[in-house]
């Protein structure tokens, strides 16, 4: 009977094991492959997205179209009993959870982002991880610049036009650099908008950029960044974010309403909570890419921690998490398994890097293949042939080639499609001083104070006088507004450095006005407080 | 000085009457556009993007490229103060109002989709009015195939592969056409879909589709739809949709998890509060489409009723809200208003209509041109390069063109981009009899009935009977998985037909930890009626 073969994720490191897997055991195996997106991304090509130089689709193809004898599984895993020998997932719109068992498992989960140990980065910053990442990062500069160019407040100019990209890898040197050409190239259509008051900075906590490549390329793409006219801040963390400001570890306080984390590398939650050993985040192997103590369980990619010679210990010593390297990881898988399955002795993962290449943006780069030192022109035209080259299916490479020419030669659109909903209910970070609410501003939500405290002031209608009230953890402001149906409000301050939980109005609404607790609570509220008669449903119309 | 003309709304009426003021007036006119979104959208596209033959940012233009003079502001406009002549908006994220005064209004703000008629609509329907539906559309048809392809049960496969059209207009019968020819062309992908368990329906109230063309055509496009697989039911309306079935007016019952409604349209807002003389929910103009009333405020497009004679009363003696009206009326609307402006005097809006096209998918097409019909491939040509030529700048029309041609020449991509997110608080609606949860399922949610009655039911541990609850309006289920972290449930079916509000599990445990009411509601309660302990937070980790 055929053995069955099941992967988890669809990245370079799963896609690549899937054809291989397949390539190599044909009628021999069941292979199947779970993702929760059904199409692979083309990881490097996303800072591309991200500047408008090709389109979404351009950056993916489907799993389906590139993996035809493997059964491509639309869902969520949520945990795997490899005593059983059982992946539980979740799969469409269902509730219900599916069992699905193995005789190999390959876990290729690649790793999320996790921003928690800095206060607020996490609700501020937007990440670069993901396709819909790098088109919403696209549709929020473009915002940014539309209300640049319309606001009247100089502060809140100032703000929108300072973008900040935090990490200078090869994700946050491309990131910065395509960022700033999308922005170069917009501003024609900005006449409000002068370039001088455009401000982009990349801030990196080492003392260099693109730590991966040597000392010499580092030094040139930072000074090509800076030629452009975006700002190199090493040696620089981030100490705190919240939605207006961006403070580092040196002090210095940025205003920004744009800032995009590149760090942060974490394991998904159910790689955490895999019943394997991890180390930094990662799931130990063995050089043979079986997950330690076991046969039947093998790991590759940004996922597992897999170690280049006996006795690894420093981090040179592993295999890093890129693309070359996890097409490589899924040869080996493939050939051990088969290996295993045959009785014959397995072999460690062996690679050396042929290289290693970056855009910088604006038709330069850098690049260093088989020890040679490239940059410029040159390089950046490497690096799309080489990513070009390696693009999967021949159509999506005719595709991305013709849109980077129709780039070449023509605007960049300045589109701005919302592709990102907020959450309804979500944090946001104060620093002491800070605006939160302002009198005659519309009722976008309920707040509740959740950590530090915020000041309401008023003006007494009967007096005259100013009322001002504080309000600490637990308590809330907004509710007048959406339920009172009054335009005329307070302007609440933070007192102090505060966390303040915001429902949107349309869903603080519906729970006000569904589930009784909180509507009772609230009739008897607005009537004790304000001395209004609140009853259901009569906030809906506004 | 130059007079201030301000324009609202960017469709075909907005965007052509801006450029022909311009055009007209030149320096003696300062205009404005204001538009919540920063693009033009070529609506006639939209069942394109749907079914995937162009991608979304094919389909629209920036209007800062579209209007070079012209000042685009990107924001929502709130309410018009006629005495004083002041428009109020809210622009970028700001929360404070912003006031932009006219000389000349021109209200272009077309139309809105309101479903609220129909039980269950508004909730379960999907739309076809702007861009992001048309993407969420064609991710949503990609989604139900990739979930028919894995799942084991029956009745979910079957109500996945049913796909329901509301309304046989234009936009109905063009966008499914699109759907099944997207459909057709995706199931070699999908190796375990027989092509006879999909089932696509168009539902149209009239007597006969595209009731806007000649009888004669109607007849045509409906026998090629149904050539095609496609079910035309005739003579029938929607009585009510819940989540997994469309009810129709003829008493019949069609298991889906797709309805499109193409139905009810209905003016925005800004434009039902507006404070002019409304008829059949649209502003009423005169035939020099000045607002009644007013000498200095215009309207046009679909939110305008346009009379094309004196004294005209029926539906017939008003113009058609299409795009090739509506630019006919911009330039009517600019003559005019360059009239008042010099004291001559104004000209009423006259133009008969030079034909109209619809393309039925899968190369077909409809049309009426200068009274000659065409059908067929030649009406499809036609049709592509009508709108081709339509279409506005010459990147955007080599764009679509080349992309014409890729998708003639290679597959269809299934690739499904998540680009909707549900809202975190929603109605759900169910008949009597129906699943609302079932035992095993996972936590998803908060659920709190709204009307009619839910019955929850489950085993008592200690006696192993099975114990059954009548939840009515503002009783609640859900709270036990989410906060117990507990995987053991009940089942709940719906005892009447029923509306629930479902609060998604992320944003009920911000609300349970962080707003103190509902925190000491549910301590009290997970004690009470559960025995747990519950304490803020503890929900967080599962």
């Amino acid at each position: 009977m055929a053995q069955r073969i099941l992967i988890l994720g669809g990245g370079f490191a799963g896609m690549f094991a899937a054809r291989e897997v397949k390539k190599r055991l044909g009628q021999a195996a069941e292979v199947e492959l779970i993702n929760d997106q059904n199409y692979f991304v083309f990881q490097p090509l996303l800072p591309e997205v991200a500047g408008g130089s090709i389109t979404a689709p351009h950056a993916v193809s489907p799993l389906r179209f590139l993996l035809r004898d493997v059964f491509v599984r639309q869902a969520r895993v949520d945990s795997v009993d490899f005593e059983r020998k059982i992946v539980t997932v979740f799969q469409g719109v269902q509730r219900r959870p599916t069992e699905i068992a193995y005789d190999h498992l390959i876990v290729a989960m690649g790793q999320t982002v996790d921003l928690s140990r800095t206060p607020g980065l996490t609700e501020h910053a937007l990440t670069m991880k993901t396709l819909e990442d790098a088109r919403r990062l696209r549709a929020h500069v473009i915002e940014r610049l539309e209300h640049a160019e319309i606001t009247q407040l100089p502060e809140v100019k100032r703000e929108a036009l300072t973008f900040c990209v935090v990490g200078a890898g090869f994700s946050g040197v491309e990131t910065v650099g395509e960022m700033k050409e999308l922005i170069d190239r917009s501003l024609k259509y900005y006449p409000n908008i002068d370039p001088s008051e455009v401000r982009v900075v990349v801030v990196e906590f080492a003392g260099r950029v693109l730590g991966e490549l040597p000392e010499k390329l580092g030094a040139y793409a930072a000074r090509k960044l800076e030629e452009r006219g975006i700002e190199v801040m090493l040696n620089t963390g981030v100490a705190s974010a919240t939605g207006t400001r961006l403070i580092t570890t040196t002090g210095q306080e940025i205003p920004t309403r744009t800032i995009v984390a590149t760090i942060g590398n974490a394991p998904s939650r159910v790689v955490r909570e895999l019943a394997l050993e991890k180390a930094h985040g990662r799931i130990v192997v063995e050089r043979t890419l079986q997950a330690k103590g076991r046969q039947d369980v093998w790991s590759l990619g940004d996922c597992a921690l897999i170690p280049m010679k006996e006795g690894a210990a420093e981090r040179g010593d592993f295999a890093p998490p890129t693309a070359q390297f996890a097409v490589r990881e899924a040869r080996t898988v493939a050939a051990n398994i088969a290996a295993a399955l045959q009785g014959r002795p397995l072999k460690p993962f062996q690679y050396v890097s042929q290289g290693a290449l970056a855009s910088l943006g604006a038709r330069r780069g850098v690049a260093q293949v088989w020890g040679i030192n490239i940059s410029g022109l040159p390089a950046w035209l490497l690096w799309r042939a080489y990513y070009l080259s390696f693009l999967p299916g021949f159509g999506t490479r005719v595709r991305v080639l013709i849109n980077w020419i129709l780039d070449a030669l023509s605007p960049r659109s300045v589109v701005q499609i919302r592709s990102y909903t907020p959450p309804a209910a979500r944090y946001v970070h104060y620093r002491a001083g800070d605006r939160v609410f302002e009198a005659g501003n519309r009722a976008d939500g309920f707040y509740t104070v959740i950590s530090g405290a915020v000041e309401l002031s008023y003006q007494d209608e009967a007096t005259g006088g100013t009322v001002t009230t504080r309000i600490g953890p637990g308590g809330h402001f907004g509710e007048r507004l959406i339920l009172g149906q009054q335009r005329r409000s307070g302007t609440v301050r933070a007192l102090e450095d505060s966390k303040v939980l915001v429902l949107d109005r349309e869903e603080f609404l519906k729970i006000a006005d569904g589930f009784p607790v909180v509507r009772d609570y609230f009739k008897a509220h607005m009537k004790e407080v304000y001395g209004i008669d609140w009853s259901p449903n009569s906030g809906q119309q506004g």
